[in-house]
């Protein structure tokens, strides 16, 4: 196939540059020029790149606030009744989420603006938090469901007591913090979010965009192409694939339950599509079950277009490469109570 | 310190001897023999003696049916609202326990008669399954609260359809039981039996008994032979210190709450005492939460003496050393639903 070219050394290079567009297929430099146009970002493959990216300058990444974090998210013991976690609705087992419509909380509570629980993977990823985006950052996320009466139902000062009762925590924040540490909410929420930055998530369709042409098949690739020119990506965009405020019409959404409307700016949080194919239900409100149906539903909503059942199984089946390889978690052994802990309240 | 003794033969086995008695030290040779007679057992300190300890005949233990089990375990979509999980209540961070009163629900229902969660650690070793003994196998005790109204409230069949809607489930029971299993709730629940199996947490009594003289400190030999001279181990007893069915007279408990009387005989399971340090509240209503409280309790009315709080505190501190150690259990990734799941079910 190789064209006779004059030198030796012009031969070497076009040997190269052939080689190069036999690796990549003629198609799949359009492909990733146009992921590039789209906003669209990998993960990068780079264990120290995806460190800095997901970093905090305030409170750097260490392994003993890590496995301290950890154990706090998945310590019911935050929790007003004893019996919920970070891990609850957030599950690390199934995508991040509970995988039910709204969440459930404290005495059985459904969230009152039937909100679903947004994944904690890949969550610092996000520009903004929470459904209305009222906060940037993990750390301030992490404050919230813990206090939020239908969620945790736990006052900071319980939280407090709990934790400080607790020698084996005591000592473990002594390790992560110095031995003048001051154990206060924040800084106990602050460590749930050290843990949470780093539940990162690398797919095929990172290994594609980072050199590797055949980590995605032919139709995936055409997915791509396609969640692409429909203009998918102009709202799932950049590393997350989501995660930014975009404006949001609550009136478009017939399957709208639980009231919620947006920001007074009419803008909701776009979520992240990485896992996607384990987070269902899908939208603010956990309403639709299907991701073919929520791809048909926002090509209406979102794009006024509408999406062909072609193009849709397409998407869908790109939208599947975007499922992620989880942190291996070692499930850990929490700490024991004392006679000062604060007993559990159910009601 | 040697005597002189005739021939070289006899002096070696004299040193011998005395090397014995140095590494025991005198003391420990009663107490070793003390424990002996009261039916206490270690834990055997080789694992293929464990296996053979904890296997099952009728459906034995395989790394395949362990890592099967283990997801269903942890997976809250055998309950029927989607968010409890054998885990939630026997959760094997906090000692195999939830570390509350009553255990609670579906719906936030507690137990009808107040009954506190036993641990699922070394419960292949009780003779006996629930508080009131009715079956003595794990197989059967798995399927108990899965179906009660106030714990995961789910059918056999929604069970079923749940786990055989997932691919993933099924081919994982193909690879553990064969290209022709029949998954049935039965199977199920035996297979959450077959992981629950190997969740036996050897400690420093159990490596004591099995020749390590130093795992134990003075303080703590000096409470294991007060535990056996004031009767305690005539109930916790066998190597799960506990798990037999015991003669129980709910009137002398003054602190009896929830309307447990026992069986029709007057019977009820001894608790194991392993991990009795990470599990209060302590009894079958989980009405007590000091330890040294409990166990000055259990002289009271089960062994008709006065435990000083001096012995208390003594018999206390041996307790702590029948903490064990846990098997690692990494966090499992679950199955994906499909459109065929059963949705979750709050009602």
């Amino acid at each position: 196939m190789m064209k006779r070219i004059g030198s030796k050394k012009t031969l070497v290079l076009a040997a190269v540059l052939f080689a190069g567009v036999n690796a990549f297929g003629m198609s799949d430099v359009d492909l990733v020029k146009k992921v590039a146009n789209s906003g669209m970002k990998a993960i990068p493959a780079s264990q120290l790149e995806v460190l800095k990216l997901v970093d905090n300058p305030k409170n750097p990444i260490t392994k003993a606030k890590v496995e301290l974090g950890k154990k706090l998210y998945f310590d019911p013991r935050l929790s007003k009744s004893g019996i919920i976690s970070c891990n609850t609705c957030h599950n690390l087992g199934m995508g991040g989420v509970d995988g039910v419509g709204a969440a459930v909380g404290h005495k059985w509570t459904p969230n009152p603006a039937h909100l679903n629980s947004p994944t904690v993977y890949n969550s610092v990823l996000n520009s903004a938090q929470f459904w209305d985006g009222r906060d940037p950052h993990l750390e301030a996320q992490a404050q919230g469901p813990i206090q939020a009466g239908p969620e945790m139902a736990a006052p900071k000062s319980l939280v407090e007591k709990r934790v400080t009762s607790m020698p084996a925590y005591v000592n473990e924040f002594k390790k992560a913090y110095g031995d003048n540490v001051k154990i206060n909410f924040e800084l106990i929420t602050d460590t749930i979010a050290v843990f949470e930055r780093i539940l990162i998530t690398p797919s095929r369709f990172d290994a594609f965009l980072n050199g590797n042409m055949n980590a995605l098949t032919a139709v995936e690739k055409e997915g791509l192409g396609l969640f692409i020119d429909k203009g998918c990506a102009s709202c799932h965009n950049d590393i997350g694939l989501g995660g930014t405020m975009m404006p949001f019409d609550a009136s478009k959404y017939d399957l709208n339950v639980g009231g919620f409307t947006g920001t007074k700016d009419g803008m909701v949080k776009t979520p992240t599509l990485r896992n996607i194919e384990e987070t269902a239900p899908y939208f603010h409100n956990g309403n639709v079950w299907s991701l073919k149906q929520a791809v048909k539903l926002m090509g209406d909503i979102q794009l006024g277009i509408k999406i062909s059942d072609k193009e849709t199984e397409k998407i869908t089946i790109f939208l599947n490469s975007l499922t992620g390889d989880k942190p291996e978690v070692s499930y850990p052994q929490l700490p024991v109570i004392t006679d000062k802990t604060p007993r559990p309240d159910m009601n």
